[in-house]
């Protein structure tokens, strides 16, 4: 591992992230994707660290996720299981992240179904001169930086795999299609993935993608005077014209009972990616998805299961890569 | 640990399993039990690697089995937990494994309700071109190999603490009593138990076990001419007389509900375990049970609890060293 | 770690505990905390031991300071999840101890709504002639050992940082404040810091503090003839006067349901800890609570928020270092 020199104690949102950062967490990574190719997958990194998984809002796979990168840097993990809480008893959040504090917690990692908790908790650990760690696992719509990250390093990584670099990404196309509204994960893809060069296209129904969304990314990269390039599309074709990249967005189904979308099978028919739709992109295009996905919805089966098309899968090898690395950065800032 | 040939990348089920198989299971088996007769229980056999438990069907017992073995080969464990999962957003099983495969999982151990979800997970790993093994920790009605394989370590064993092997069975009357028809338990035994030499004889109330029941087991043992050797019975007595082991099984309660069956009260009059219905087996005769048992039902408390008759305790020591076992050779499987 | 005798097998209730066995635990914590405070923070002492946590009664907080405490004794960790285990299936709780016990569990952490189970399950396991430690986790209303045995050790380190010891709280006042009666957190401490030579103070309404509570303490510390000092409070005021140390203990909500307690806010008016109530009190006095609490009932916020005045999150990292200590100390027991 080279010597990298990092500046935050947490990662709550990608908002202020420069070309910079995103280049260091690309190459972090990419160090950590030779470790797990080898047969032993592990370093000594994190080892008698303490990384506690405060999942709020129940997951399986970013969980997971969290807990083999936490593994592979030998440190010991912590995981709080909501259903069987305190919370229940009528313990506050901030009380439950101050009791893992106090157990010796040297990296959080939080998930929450209301945006602002991770930050709230960071900040009311910082009051407190711990010096523990908050990284933001998803909270409500608001932002999911571990898997923007992935998502970041895996396209670095297919535009070429030997030398994986944010600049590659530089006047790329991409296009996100789904409910752009309620999505943590557009979000935090807008914020990395605009501070990279790219130029980015969102298409949803109106209903999933007001007018005045894209005002908060009309603003200058973080660290630069470079604008964000955003574009807004109603109807799949002309966003998908000349695509080098399109990232599908999973579609919620309590979407439909508040009345802001149609019926699945119309969706699929308007939004749903498939070969056909894909004819007018860039002939290497790519897709993604941050999984699970609703097959037959967002995306055809045979789109998902064609390695020619589909990174889902280096999706979620490349999250054990990233999340190694934010853990290993957030942990040379503590050591620091 | 001697050097070891080992052919399989999954083990699904016991049909083809050859006695040279279950006699390599066996011995690997045996020198793992001695390491955990030693203060400090670990070898590094998969260090680095990662063991993901998908356990569709919930299950203490075997997942912790199957965890610890894991762990004393210093293996990385995942967890996954339906509860809390993807499963509930729509996603599919198979798209769940693969998942876990794009994690980094070496070895999968998967249970689910339902039978033949191993193979398809397997064959889908397989058309992938993943060197992942899967290992079948019950399906359905279908099959739970590690069970019958710890069974069969645990008989061994007790015929020869000195010197295990499959030869011992040879000729050996081993009872099976209970919910024949509906229990994996049961075929994963017949398969290991007649390819061994032993002679099986099934009892049940023919509800629980119809005369056609035996066909798929009127075949010769894998890798040899010899046919199976497998007797069924309506009543107890008959097929006690002389038994070296009786083996009881699980009963469901639901098998209640659906009128296979009289009271529970009126299932142990017939077919439970008592002290005085072994008086006609041999003397030595010993009892196994795959847990979690209902005393008073298939086996009444006092002959559970007799050290001298009840090997139940003995099966669960003998899982962790034969899971160990399974692990361990799949484990150089993947590496050859 | 220097050499210790320790000649409890296991640790179910502090009833028979003598001082110098306080002493032991306090002594064996000290040197953990310093373990904790580098930044590797694991020790080798249970290497290859496995530690079983049988939860049958929910709980988050102390089940991962077992968890941690045990990961940094290096010991391999088995969770007992109540929710999708065999006691649905209709195992005996002595069966299930039986199960972990077969499988290799060297310490066994209890906790069951019911008083009396983790003893009853040593009982079994002695009886098998098992050489597994049972350290009681909270058993319903009986008792919660390594709860009391941190509150003490955090006792000792407030009076003392530089040398705990047990000696200091000789004449000190302690008021414990909540429901009594229904609390082994009380009871438990009732017994150490008794026996510690403090002199503890209880308050309630009557409905929590019948007149005869105390008898059971109206005895000599064990190994020794003198009395324990118990004294019993209707109103708080009185109770406070020249306190050393103040714990409030957690109020369960249905109390209110089973009309043994007015309103919250009433109680909270009566018996919950605010700033004016603590002025009758030493001027160093702290503030203890076992967790979780419910802020404005057992103590008002800034109470809670207070360094100078709270020790709950104090409690809780001498949680980890002192369960270390118990597990290593049952450890040499059973090496012994």
């Amino acid at each position: 591992m080279a010597e990298t020199t990092w500046h935050r104690q947490h990662i709550i949102s990608l908002e202020s992230f420069t070309p910079a950062e995103y280049e260091t967490v690309i190459q972090t990574a990419e160090s950590f994707r030779q470790v797990l190719s080898r047969r032993t997958k592990k370093v000594p990194a994190l080892q008698g660290q303490v990384v506690t998984n405060l999942f709020f809002e129940p997951s399986t796979r970013t969980r997971s996720s969290f807990e083999l990168a936490a593994k592979r840097l030998s440190a010991d993990i912590l995981n709080f299981a909501p259903g069987t809480s305190s919370l229940s008893k009528g313990e506050t959040i901030l009380d439950t992240a101050k009791t893992y504090l106090a157990m010796g917690t040297d990296l959080m990692v939080i998930r929450h179904q209301q945006a602002g908790v991770p930050l709230a908790i960071a900040r009311e650990l910082a009051r407190l001169g711990a010096a523990v760690g908050v990284l933001n696992a998803g909270d409500g719509q608001h932002a999911h930086p571990s898997q923007a990250l992935l998502d970041l390093f895996t396209l670095c990584t297919v535009l070429d795999a030997e030398a994986p670099s944010i600049h590659l990404l530089k006047g790329k196309k991409i296009v996100i299609v789904g409910d752009i509204l309620h999505s943590r994960v557009a979000r935090s893809n807008l914020w990395s993935l605009t501070a990279c060069g790219a130029s980015v296209h969102l298409v949803a129904p109106p209903t999933l993608l007001p007018a005045q969304f894209a005002l908060p990314f009309q603003t200058a990269i973080a660290g630069s005077d470079q604008p964000r390039q955003v574009h807004l599309h109603a109807t799949l074709p002309p966003a998908l014209e000349g695509a080098d990249f399109v990232m599908a967005l999973r579609l919620q189904h309590e979407r439909m009972t508040q009345h802001l979308l149609p019926s699945l099978r119309e969706y699929h028919q308007q939004f749903g990616i498939t070969r056909d739709r894909l004819a007018v992109c860039q002939p290497q295009v790519k897709l993604l998805h941050p999984g699970p996905t609703n097959r037959g919805v967002e995306i055809s089966s045979d789109v998902m299961d064609d390695p020619a098309l589909s990174l889902v899968s280096q999706q979620v090898t490349s999250g054990v890569a990233v999340r190694m690395a934010l853990l290993y950065l957030m942990g040379t800032y503590h050591a620091a």
